[in-house]
């Protein structure tokens, strides 16, 4: 949920955006042919910014140990996608301007005049649009067409001719976890929880993109999908939470600031799962460097949530346009597992083995193999599987449903089956708890926090405190002339750095020192190495620290 | 290009395709839902060892020092790729079967009857598939279509309703590079060379998919545009690869085993930075893993490359297809940069001083203000700027085209303009080295390159000699038995190890030590960590080799 931007912010979010702008952090796309809406490009500062934080997600998760990364297409066939559901589910209200042709969402339209317009129905919003009639954003007429329910998938066709197939741009990396299940189940040699994560991109043709990086039409997302056995016990220890107090708007109860494990305890969190992956949530926000004091977590309202769901928490986090969902935790029960399953027929199940061997009862009916045989031939193995799911009580004949037709079953073809079976386990669907990241509004807070305006000697004066993990720049390297030799030990210098691994350092020669600590500070490279007359003597140079302005030479061989 | 392979590997091949697909290196994607040709998953080991080998590329570049990483987005403007090209020339020569509506590439039919159809017009195409008559792969018959060009790239609408419009999946990542231009040249302070990197997906609607990993329609893509000055001279210093033979093809010498710089200082490589990506490239090969004896470089024939490269030359791995192309370095030129230009208006230039101020005699015309600008109103800037531009024995009247339409200058309007400037520099546009990778040819080359078959104890047995920089798991950590405490030992020791940054351990406890170093040694993971009775006394446990099976012990804390 993305709420109005408090008035007084419009212009720092002005001079912020224009920063990253001509810093080359975040652009719009495409921009030398007009752009395209909804499409953004990480520059040359925002790509390796953009890339640590990825990194450090992917190494969050897999460090679990009982996690893995997997990386499937983007291109999904048409099946997939109706089998979870978005060809049926996946759309938006859509109106569009008799005038002008420009299309808009209904609901948004419509927010003057509702307190929560995308709560209402495709009747509603039809009675509403017609009895407020809104400006039209583009032309600012009031006619409106026929409010149509449009599917936000990309659609494309996958080869050519007639042989080609319909397919979609991937609304979500999950679907290619779910359908990996079986890699998956095999690769973690059967044994329940284990996670599989993805990191790529996600699409969603949105009808009117706005507020830059919150909604675009292509992103970055970055999911888990966490399978567990339902029935067995969690001994998640939270300990290391215990000091910390979340913030939590809770269906229930309302705003709380509480620990992860009295949450779990008492109740307000439904999993002891979800609370884990709220609280590695918590952490992975702080590890690149969003405020902690400006990051809630909102439980979703139970008529909000997916009929299948049982549980979901969005990380929500506070900067220039106001509270945003960055990061929705859900438990998805046995849902997506379960789609997939009944649309393919193929298994997707864990093994549970009891404790001891249970006793069942077998009081039913089977085929008589020597009249259903003949009767039946190649069908009869799909007859004797059905009349074996038949209650005891069954009347014959009866007709039986098989795949492409129906046949009638008389008492000739079956016999009683009664006999006491003892088996040692059972299948099942595994439940799924799923952290999705946006992480494009991840990256827009965290360079939204980081950025502070500070006068230095009367002037405007912008630093960056972005956390060393994620920045684009470990060290400026400074010639402080480019003459009597300093150019060249400087060039050394960025030379060494960079041979680094992980490590980018760049070479500025331009400018006062100042200036270059100034163009330095404006996209936060935490160190400067300034090469002067000194350094020719001594092999020496000076280090200054971004957020202290602290000083001090060190040898060249100890960087 | 890629040759037949040889047959005596066909069983190898299987195998090992076989290997991969069971242990989640590699697998056809989407496969309970029946699988879509052209589209594969990286697994569950896959996924890792692929991240890695994208960050090592990414790593190789960037260390540079004037080399920057940037991402754009996937979906892309009808109008950029009409700029670049694609829009018209990204095609193939396709024919389908008049009996079961299968669609196949003319010259991939054609492959029995011609050396090189590839080389053949679309006439030649149609009236050797006539005469040759070839089987339909699909059903068998032998009637076909006329053939028709069909565009490769997937197409998409951006947007809903009568306000969307067209766009396409990138076909390579180098576009965004391209239209980024301009806030590139900011970044490095409007001084060359410098290069962007990209790595992501490109997008490539193969008409027939075929040889697995080889010809993909969503595949991982690399590439970096580098963008020089082509009157700027070249310093490149080749004395690393001094002692290096390599393999290369050239148009007009053949077969050569020569260093770089022999290459490059007998014009047989026409450009020195192509051979120094060449000699980059080569590393980085190395680097990942792929056997020195098997890489070579193929130029490209004049007739071959795009009409406006200088020099293209292909890094050929060969492997279980034969000798498969995973590189292009392509001299471009100014072509990509020109035709944006050209087609936006807008300038995507660099600037070039002098060492010495020039001095110019502008000897032509210019408008008569007082009489032109009443004459020509708004249009007058324009004409202006036309008028400059005629030559000095231009005879008025004269038809001068304006952009909407055609104006008459008499002489009336204009005078002559006689002067001696002074210039200090002057705008051209950069030309292009860029070196394109082909990430999933290469993989495949890694897991082809360290698979091997080897006897042991008369049972056959594989191991993956991977390169530990790409291994998919760093560690494998086995408790002897699952009793005694060795268990929690074991756990303690793969979460330690897992809470390393960039480690992967997993935990197995099933089966015989042998059995488990097995498993391991398959997937190619470099150590595996056993914890036994002795463990339980002193802290230590057991560390075994993959490549020498070399055992030692080593204290917990130690490792």
């Amino acid at each position: 949920m993305v709420r109005p931007m408090e008035s007084d912010s419009g212009a720092r979010l002005e001079r912020l955006s224009g920063m990253l702008k001509r810093r080359g952090f975040i652009l719009p796309a495409f921009e030398i042919h007009g752009g395209s809406k909804g499409l953004y490009d990480f520059g040359p500062n925002g790509g390796r910014l953009r890339n640590r934080v990825n990194q450090l997600w992917l190494e969050h998760w897999t460090s679990m140990g009982n996690v893995t990364e997997i990386s499937c297409p983007t291109i999904t066939p048409y099946e997939v996608l109706e089998a979870s559901g978005h060809v049926g589910e996946f759309s938006d209200y859509m109106t569009s301007c008799i005038s002008c042709d420009e299309v808009s969402r209904a609901d948004t339209l419509l927010e003057e005049f509702h307190p929560n317009p995308d709560s209402l129905s495709k009747l509603e919003l039809q009675s509403l649009l017609e009895k407020s009639a809104p400006q039209c954003p583009a032309c600012g007429t009031n006619k409106w067409s026929t409010i149509i329910s449009q599917n936000l998938m990309f659609s494309t066709r996958i080869g050519a001719g007639n042989s080609g197939r319909e397919g979609f741009l991937r609304p979500e990396t999950a679907q290619g976890m779910f359908t990996s299940f079986p890699a998956l189940y095999r690769h973690f040699r059967e044994k329940l929880p284990f996670g599989a994560v993805q990191i790529g991109k996600g699409y969603r043709n949105e009808i009117s993109p706005r507020q830059g990086m919150i909604r675009l039409r292509e992103f970055n997302m970055a999911e888990m999908e966490y399978f567990i056995d339902p029935e067995a016990p969690l001994n998640h220890d939270y300990t290391q939470w215990s000091g910390l107090q979340m913030v939590m708007l809770s269906e229930d109860k309302g705003e709380l600031s509480i620990t992860i494990a009295e949450a779990v305890d008492s109740g307000i969190i439904r999993h002891g799962t979800v609370g884990l992956f709220m609280a590695k949530t918590y952490d992975f926000l702080v590890n690149v460097g969003i405020d902690k004091s400006r990051i809630r977590f909102r439980q979703h309202e139970t008529n909000e949530m997916a009929h299948y769901a049982t549980d979901c928490w969005d990380a929500e986090i506070h900067g220039s346009y106001g509270w945003v969902e960055c990061v929705g935790i859900a438990h998805r029960g046995c849902y997506d597992l379960q789609s997939h399953e009944n649309y393919t027929g193929k298994t997707l199940r864990a093994r549970r083995e009891f404790p001891e061997p249970k006793e069942v009862i077998i009081d039913g009916w089977t085929i008589e193999g020597s009249v259903a045989g003949p009767a039946f031939r190649s069908q009869a193995g799909q007859v004797k599987d059905a009349v074996e799911k038949l209650p005891s009580d069954t009347q014959f004949p009866c007709e039986i449903i098989l795949d492409k037709e129906v046949v009638v079953v008389d008492s000739s073809h079956v016999k009683r089956l009664q006999r006491t079976d003892l088996i040692t386990g059972e299948w099942f669907i595994p439940h799924v708890v799923e952290p999705a990241f946006g992480i494009d509004r991840i990256i827009w807070h965290i360079l939204d926090h980081a950025y502070q305006e500070i006068e230095k000697q009367d002037e405007s004066y912008t630093v960056m405190r972005l956390n060393p993990d994620v920045v684009p720049v470990d060290y400026a390297v400074f010639p402080l002339f480019e003459k009597n030799g300093m150019q060249e030990i400087a060039q050394k210098v960025s030379n060494i750095l960079n041979s680094k691994r992980g490590v980018v350092a760049i070479y500025d020669s331009s400018g006062s020192i100042g200036r270059r600590y100034a163009r330095a500070d404006e996209i936060g490279i935490p160190i400067c190495v300034t090469i002067d007359h000194q350094s020719l003597d001594d092999d020496s140079v000076t280090l200054r620290q971004r957020d202290t302005g602290e000083q001090k030479r060190v040898q060249i061989l100890d960087l």
